[in-house]
């Protein structure tokens, strides 16, 4: 890549939905593009729940950014960590260099917000990047695994229960597919008691995905309870510890596997002299996407705070992403840039059991048909016709067959180790202990 | 599972090709069978070069254990390292357990021989499992990464050059699929001069692939050599660091990547009193494959040296594995075991450039006939039909468009991190330092 003595760079930080599409539509901008991540992969981040449900495998929902980019012009790829952002000095820095711009997009998403509740970081599983969805659905056949051959049922209790903290999206997506993993299950360990199996969701609101119509919050109760997921609305969690979940109205569950899906805050680089942040660290944006004092600096997707409110879905960070490239070609040509308006297409959520919510434009729909729809758009958008064509066969063969494949424990670190004198009678060395204990 | 009061236990370590047999093929001889592994996956592991080489995904080539096993009765799986096998007093420990047997299955495979030299344990990648594989794509494309941005000419070129040693089916195949990344490198790093992308092979004795006639070894030579593989013969590795090796001849090259595939031994658990080993310490076994000593004890595969002498390719413990099923069901019956032959159908080995080598009787075949058959045999052997499509897929991605998906770095270690002062010129905050330097 030849860049002219007077062009200009643009740096761009984050991979995500808003940042590959600002580096994608600014291909044609004269200037030289730098896109930056900590990772040589864009993450399809709707489908991690997927993932950790061991439904689809990983590499389908993670594409490499430099393929993405083939066809960019002026655009160069560096997987790098940021370790701080200078405003002043108009400099990006990472561990290994000191990267000047002319202008700087700032793309770099959210993380899991621990709201400061004791044990959540150490013991709670997250589900924002590829590394915690594998972990989880590693973790997850872990469980399994020690659950089929563990002779005390209180541990096996332990081991079978999920608590998924969070009614937004994520929570109900996963709980709904935990909920179909069963019958996979069933066909993998007959000697385990799937009865036992407890998903149980945890919403501190009054009803689930609250950015949607109070009736498809109702709707997704309903079919969630319906499907066997034990909902507790109105209930915060006030400890996680690594084998029990507390209540802040005052009863404890036993589980190994407590999934953090209880919102995000943005995951801002270091800033040498910290910009204006709003609620959950976000970064106080004008209309245009800049910052308030930094002109030179656009902040677009999860760690942006406009005017507008805006719930953090990939179809607000892609609009942004476009209207950030044209609002810098406008600043390279000395226009003023322009306001930004979100156009809302609509709002899918997919439940579990062929059955999902949707609201499109003043229609809200229930059942299989945003279901369909879930699965038609996140179909198509996933990137690559080879992650596409496996996405459809790992759907057939979960929706369609009930089957998924548990494989691939690829870590196997040691689950919590119970006290010896309680684990060791699982296996004994009387022969008639391998056979699972009566009911 | 319930088990009759006087069913007897066969115990079978191991879920690699050999054991896997063993326990299919006894799943109605009416004893009850308890399957051990450490992975809840059973590795396809004529196919980890490709895995390592981005050329086809992880999952592909690892099929859990519980699915292939769904329908055999009477057969139990366990997850667990085996920590000691006590002949005397018929049982196995794991960390949680002691299990005992009335007939037991060593099938627990090989791993890679270091010969004793220096370096090779700590810096030598292994191809030997599913995890050894993926470390080994991730690294690889860590060095892609690090060397398109490396301004240093001398730190560029020991990132890409990859030395192979062990000129056997592994360093062969892994050397030509290394060669043909180059095409799919091209695209995603146009920054990067792939004419310095260095491929070395590295084999002791005089020609490659020893275990096949001369023939195919000398047309496998020319044939790499053609491809732009520098195939060193009578060459023997005397060190390995982070950034070198050093040849006994003398020279020493600068790599960070040195893949050992010099020879396997047998990976035996720990035994109370050890029985004899031959060459490799491969447990001896009779001509019925029970141990010497021990005729309530079977090894095959990798882990076994019979009386015939045989090469370590799956086929011989898929064999083996049936024949012990026989004379396991034979002795259940009070009968006499039998003795073991080995048919061979044929050996294939595929080189690269579309072409493959192979004896089949007395024909030797070289060329797109070998390497064709090569991938219908293996497309065939591979358990699970969504395996095989998604593996066709990969394989038309790869011969037939010569494009590979380089994702999926997932973890994230820094590369032997060289002195700050030699590193950071790579991107300098003079912004025409980004520009790659004049070749």
């Amino acid at each position: 890549m030849d860049r002219q003595p007077n062009q200009l760079r643009i740096v761009v930080i984050g991979a995500g939905f808003g940042g590959l599409q600002t580096a994608q539509s600014l291909s044609k901008s004269g200037a030289e593009v730098l896109l930056i991540d900590r990772h040589n992969y864009h993450t399809f981040v709707p489908l991690l729940y997927q993932v950790a449900a061991a439904q689809v495998p990983p590499e389908t929902v993670a594409y490499p950014v430099r393929t993405l980019l083939r066809r960019t012009r002026n655009l160069r790829f560096l997987q790098a960590e940021v370790t701080r952002v200078n405003f002043a000095q108009r400099q990006v820095e990472t561990r290994e260099a000191v990267i000047a711009y002319d202008y700087l997009v700032l793309a770099t998403g959210s993380q899991p917000q621990h709201l400061g509740i004791p044990g959540v970081s150490e013991h709670g599983f997250m589900l924002k990047t590829l590394a915690q969805a594998v972990a989880l659905r590693n973790h997850l056949l872990h469980c399994f695994e020690q659950a089929e051959r563990e002779t005390d049922p209180q541990i096996r209790q332990r081991l079978l229960t999920v608590v998924i903290v969070g009614g937004g999206p994520t929570g109900v997506e996963l709980a709904g597919t935990l909920v179909e993993l069963k019958q996979a299950l069933r066909r993998d360990y007959p000697g385990l008691d799937l009865g036992t199996l407890q998903i149980v969701l945890v919403q501190s609101g009054d009803r689930l995905l609250p950015n949607l119509p109070a009736r498809l919050g109702r709707y997704t109760t309903r079919k969630l309870r319906r499907l066997g997921v034990n909902v507790h609305l109105e209930t915060r969690v006030s400890r996680v510890t690594s084998t029990t979940v507390t209540f802040a109205q005052g009863p404890t569950l036993g589980t190994e596997t407590v999934i953090w899906a209880a919102g995000l805050e943005a995951a801002l680089p270091a800033v040498a002299t910290p910009p204006p942040t709003g609620a959950k660290q976000k970064l106080k944006v004008r209309a245009t996407l800049q910052l308030l004092h930094e002109p030179q600096v656009y902040a677009i997707g999860d760690v942006a705070q406009g005017e507008e409110p805006l719930t953090g879905v990939a179809p607000e960070a892609l609009q942004q992403g476009v209207a950030v490239a044209r609002n810098l070609r406008r600043q390279l040509r000395g226009q003023a840039p322009k306001s930004f308006h979100y156009f809302n297409k609509g709002r899918l959520a997919i439940i579990g059991g062929w059955a999902g919510v949707g609201k499109i434009g003043p229609l809200l729909l229930t059942g299989w048909l945003p279901w369909l729809l879930w699965l038609g758009v996140h179909l198509v958008y996933l990137p690559g016709w080879r992650n596409r064509l496996v996405l459809l066969l790992s759907w057939l063969q979960s929706y369609g067959l009930g089957d998924r494949p548990l494989r691939l424990i690829l870590s196997s670190p040691p689950l919590t180790p119970p006290p010896p004198s309680q684990r060791l009678p699982a296996i004994a060395a009387d022969r008639a202990s391998l056979d699972p204990p009566a009911e």
